[in-house]
C-alpha cells in the first residue's frame, strides 16, 4: 500500500476478542478489508470468529502465525497489555518491509518501550493506538461491526513513526466510523490515569472492601442502583486491569494521591459540619457532571448486561 | 381506620416531588387511597401535581396546611431529610389522635432524634421509613406510579411504635409493589453509609477533582462509558446529598476511613509491582460484583437521561 486510506489488502489480528473482532467487522462492513486473518490462544474462539465471518482463517499462537505477516499491511494486537512485548519480540524477524503494526492498548508508553526493546527496524511502521470502546462482554462472540461508531480514538505517534504508517492507521479507524484524536504517549497516560484507570481501581477497591467484611451479606442485600452504576466497571477483567494498573503505575498513582487528597478534604468538611462548603463542593460536581452528560450525550447507553464499560 | 392494610381516606404528602409524588400515584394505582392533599414550597409544582391527577388539592408551606392533618389518616415526609424536625415541630399540635406519619428519608436515626424532639404524644404513630428508589430526576412531573414496584423500603420502628402503626404504613409500601423490610435504624444507618453514601461522596469527590484542574478540559474530553456510570451519581441534588452527608456523618466517616484504608492498601500493591495480590483482589472484586448483579437483576436499568439513582 502506497497511500493511506487505502484498503487493506491483509489484516492479522493478534487476540480475536471484542475489540479486534470488532476493527475487523467494522473494516469489513466498509469494504476496506480483504483478507483477515486471526491469532489467538485459543481454537474455540478461532473457531468462532471463522464461523462469524470475522477471519478468514486462524492460527494458534503456539502455531504457525508468524508465516502470516510477511505480506500483511497491517497488524492489529489486541490482547492484554502485558502480552504485547513477546508478541512483538516474536514477530518482529517476520514483519514485511512494508507490514505496519498498531496495537489497541490502555496504556501508551509501555507499549511504545515495548517496540523500542522488540520492534527493531519496524519500530517505524508501529503505530501505537488506544480505541475509547468496549462492552462488558468478551471474546469474538462479542465483536460487531459499530462498536466504535462515534467512539474516540487515540493514536501515540512516536518521533520516529513513518507519517504515511500513522496516516493508514487513522484511516483505518475513521473507516470504523471512529474520531481519530493523536496525543503524546505520556499525556495519554496522564489522561487515562485520571479518566479510565483510577475510576476503575476505585470500584474494585470498594467492591472488595464490601466483600471482605463480616456484614457483607446485608450491605449487598440493600445496594441499589447508585451502588450498580458506580461498581459496574468493577465487573471488568482482572488480567487486563492488573497489567494496566502496573503498566501506567506511576501516573496512577499520582491520580490516586490526587484523589485522597479531595476524599480527605470532603471527609473533613463532613466531620467538621461544614453544610455550606459541602454543598458548594457537590453542587460544583453535579454541574459539571451534567454540562459533560448533556456534551457527550451520544455515548451509547450502559450496556444491558450490567458490566462494564471500555478500558 | 382500625385494621393495618386497609385503605387511607385521606393522605398528606409533604414535599410532592418523585419520591412523594409517586407514593400517591402508586397508591391510587391500587385503589388504596382517597383522598390525596399535597404540601409544598413551590406553587407551581403544587399546580402540576394537581394537573397530573397526583394530588386533589395542594398548600404551600406557608399556607394553612396544618389544618389538614386533623383527619388525616396518613402523612408522609418527603422533603430532605433537614427539614423534617421544622416540619414535625409545625404538624405536632395539628395531628389527629389517629394520624400515622411516616418519612422517606434516607437516614433514620435523625429522622427518629426529630421526632422525639418534635412530635410529643404522636410518637408512636410515627413509622420511620427509607424507599430505596429514586431515578435522576426531580418534581411532581418525575413522579410515576410504578416507581416502588420490586423496590425495597426499609422501616425502622422505635419501641414505643404503635404495631398497628407499623403495619399500616408497610401495608401502604406493599400495595405500591414494594418489599417491606424492618431494621434497627442505626443499622439502616451503618447499613446506607456503605452502600448509598459512601459511593456518592466518592463519586463527587472525583468529578469535583477534576473539575478544578488545569486540565479539566482534557480530561472531559477523553472521558467514557466507565466515567459516566461510575460518576452518574454524582448529578444528584447537592442540597439533598449535603443533608445526608450530615445527618449520618458518624456512620460515613467510618465508611470513608474504611474505604481508604483498602484504596492504601491497592496503591502498595501497584506501587509494589504485585501484580498476583492485584489480580487475586480485582478478581475477587469482579466475581463478587458480578455475582451480585446477576442476583439483582430485576433492578430497573439506569435512567436513559443519564442522572443518578436513589438515595
Amino acid at each position: 500500500m502506497t497511500t493511506p486510506a487505502a484498503r487493506i489488502d491483509k489484516l492479522v489480528v493478534v487476540g480475536v476478542g471484542l475489540i479486534g473482532g470488532s476493527f475487523a467487522l467494522a473494516l469489513r462492513a466498509a469494504g476496506q478489508v480483504g483478507c483477515v486473518v486471526g491469532v489467538g490462544r485459543g481454537q474455540i474462539n478461532l473457531d468462532e470468529a471463522k464461523n462469524l465471518g470475522i477471519i478468514d482463517r486462524g492460527h494458534r499462537l503456539d502455531g504457525g502465525w508468524t508465516r502470516e505477516l510477511a505480506d500483511a499491511d497491517l497488524v492489529l494486537l489486541a490482547t492484554p497489555v502485558a502480552q504485547q512485548e513477546p508478541l512483538m519480540r516474536a514477530m518482529a524477524p517476520h514483519l514485511g518491509a512494508q507490514t505496519i503494526v498498531t496495537d489497541a492498548g490502555s496504556t501508551k508508553q509501555d507499549a511504545i518501550r515495548a517496540a523500542r526493546g522488540a520492534l527493531a527496524d519496524a519500530l517505524p511502521r508501529f503505530v501505537p493506538g488506544h480505541p475509547i470502546a468496549g462492552t462488558e462482554r468478551s471474546g469474538a462472540a462479542a465483536a460487531f461491526a459499530t462498536l466504535y461508531a462515534g467512539r474516540n480514538v487515540v493514536l501515540t505517534p512516536l518521533p520516529e513513526t513513518d507519517p504515511l504508517a500513522a496516516a493508514t492507521v487513522a484511516a483505518a479507524w475513521t473507516s470504523c466510523g471512529a474520531r481519530v484524536h493523536v496525543l503524546d504517549a505520556a499525556a495519554h497516560d496522564r489522561i487515562f490515569a485520571a479518566v479510565s484507570h483510577l475510576p476503575h481501581v476505585l470500584a474494585f477497591a470498594l467492591v472488595n472492601e464490601f466483600a471482605g467484611r463480616d456484614d457483607a451479606e446485608e450491605l449487598f442485600r440493600f445496594a441499589g442502583g447508585g451502588f450498580r452504576d458506580f461498581t459496574r466497571i468493577a465487573g471488568s477483567s482482572p488480567e487486563m486491569w492488573r497489567d494496566i494498573a502496573l503498566a501506567n503505575r506511576v501516573a496512577l498513582l499520582a491520580e490516586i494521591g490526587l484523589y485522597r487528597a479531595e476524599l480527605d478534604r470532603i471527609a473533613a468538611l463532613i466531620g467538621a459540619g461544614d453544610g455550606a462548603s459541602l454543598e458548594t463542593a457537590f453542587a460544583n460536581a453535579r454541574d459539571v457532571r451534567l454540562a459533560w452528560a448533556a456534551r457527550v450525550g451520544a455515548l451509547p447507553p450502559a450496556a444491558a448486561g450490567d458490566g462494564p464499560g471500555e478500558a
